[in-house]
């Protein structure tokens, strides 16, 4: 195996796995399930390690990653309001057929047309409720009544996603919230939460289940959020120095290999862990210019590595993860690229 | 062929015509030549159509781009200051056994290590020149000792990208800024500027080729600076509507199918041709949230169209494009999608 071409996503085996476990063992310690969300490395690499660290199932957000991780996994929960036309539909009965499959609801009329496409399938649903994030889901209040639209699929409980989590000072309100919303759906028996800032403080005597995705790598977002420690960050993209233009580091990994993301808390597309201050303070498709904060720029055809702000984002754009094993790098196909139907 | 699943990108095959032979016919009538910059689409279909149009080459910016393309097209130039290592002279000769290669250089250090590892190539270069941007490029009165420092290597001429264009009011002073650094440069008989922005107002009297990009499909931006009329966007991301949540319009077409892109004057993360005032107000990556700005709300499962606010990003996100010729749709292969290297 030839060295890979920057830039290129490499990702640290021992961290990822350290990420793993200690999640793995907060949940077994709660006695509540972990079902990881794999949208965020789409590998089923990474996928076996969350299942061997004792993961109850895999999240995925579309029936095309429920279909590429059903390869590794026969529990699946598809964590979103699908609308379930005729070609949803057979592929739902066809997955069915392979594991177990559940879907998220957050109306009558989405709940009722799941029901009569998916009559008799053994897919179940879960109906999704709005703990603050006001992305979709239902007012808790109205879940009994989405949840009696779908009449005839099983109801496995309710979800929700505390996105609201993804700001500075707000991870304790929005673990709260989550508790609170999913508390007073009135379904049950699984209650199902978790965001990767909220997880610390997730209430773990209301949730039944825990879904958070970027633990297993961490990213920028959650650096500037106090929730990764630089040091666990498993997941960088390997950059070469192709100019010093105006004085300043300019790096050949873009938008395109770290993803565009920059939410409104972040100061900068991304940071770099060997340069303590340093923020990319211009990213364009194929060049990152960044600040180093005063250290002296490394020569033209260096090697740095960059931490990308959102790194489902920055996976989603590249095929290949290369797995370093003590400094042995292996390509872990990212499987589920692109697979957003 | 069956109907692709939502969300999928779509392009009006008539509209990109129009946009391709509108430049191409600009830049004829003014004696310049026409260098499309093919990371917009990565599409050889479409390479094909800007080439058929009178292109008088492409323009990429990576080697695997140049190596995609080279398919379609003997004539390519690499727009950025590359660091040409030994596995990047390796392909670089390969590449010139078949084409007319270019390539960007933007400081002595990159130029003299170019020259050493591709003499006798026939790999030419072009010196970036930064003409307001300051993202890479020598300012114009260093170009001509980057030009000495590629000894050996046929020196082309001279490039810039005005990016600085990408901001209201500013399109006319970045290419008035855009043919000022080419003068300046002192290098020729290539002078090669043009964003799509600055285009309609590039100085055809000092440039001597044209490089934009975005032209081909139009996107948000360009909608929103005013360059693009929404009549002539010829790509859509064809979407299905999965919630009424909040009483809002949510599409299944998040940041992985649309990019996460919003530059500072963007008033939000995408538009909808069919609904005027429209804006994506919150993007995740399966989510996109619309204000419908008191339009009624299209029901569960409809099919909605939105412009991406970046097209090029958008483009990368795909393994195809459907492309709509009388309503009918073919796919069209995104054969350069994540070549970065």
């Amino acid at each position: 195996m030839s060295q890979p071409l920057t830039p290129y996503l490499r990702v640290d085996v021992g961290r990822l796995d350290t990420n793993l476990r200690r999640v793995a063992d907060r949940a077994a310690g709660a006695g509540v399930a972990l079902r990881p969300h794999a949208k965020t490395h789409k590998c089923l690499e990474v996928a076996r390690r969350q299942l061997a660290a004792g993961a109850a199932g895999l999240t995925v957000a579309t029936i095309g990653e429920a279909e590429t991780f059903a390869a590794v996994c026969d529990d699946l929960f598809i964590a979103y309001p699908l609308w379930v036309d005729d070609a949803a539909a057979r592929r739902l009965r066809a997955l069915a057929d392979r594991a177990s499959v559940a879907i998220g609801v957050d109306s009558v009329a989405g709940a009722e047309q799941a029901a009569r496409l998916l009559a008799g399938s053994g897919v179940e649903v879960l109906v999704e409720v709005d703990s603050g994030h006001h992305r979709t889901g239902v007012a808790p209040g109205g879940a009994a009544t989405v949840a009696a639209a779908a009449r005839g699929l099983p109801v496995r409980g309710a979800f929700t996603f505390p996105g609201h989590s993804y700001a500075p000072d707000a991870l304790v309100s929005a673990a709260s919230d989550e508790a609170a919303a999913l508390a007073a759906a009135g379904l049950g028996p699984v209650l199902s939460g978790g965001s990767t800032p909220s997880l610390a403080a997730a209430d773990l005597g209301v949730l039944t289940e825990l879904r958070p995705g970027v633990y297993a790598f961490g990213d920028a977002q959650q650096w500037e959020l106090g929730v990764a420690d630089p040091v666990d960050v498993a997941l960088t993209c390997r950059a070469t120095v192709v100019s010093h233009a105006g004085g300043r580091l300019v790096l050949d990994a873009g938008s395109k290999a770290l993803g565009a993301d920059r939410a409104p808390y972040a100061s900068g597309w991304g940071r770099l862990p060997a340069y303590d201050g340093a923020r990319v303070v211009l990213l364009s498709e194929h060049h990152a210019v960044v600040d180093l904060a005063g250290a002296p720029l490394p020569a033209l055809g260096t090697g740095v590595d960059v931490v990308p702000n959102h790194v489902c984002a920055a996976v989603n754009l590249h095929d290949t993860l290369w797995a370093d094993q003590d400094g042995a790098l292996t390509p872990w196909a990212v499987a589920a690229r692109g697979r957003n139907a």
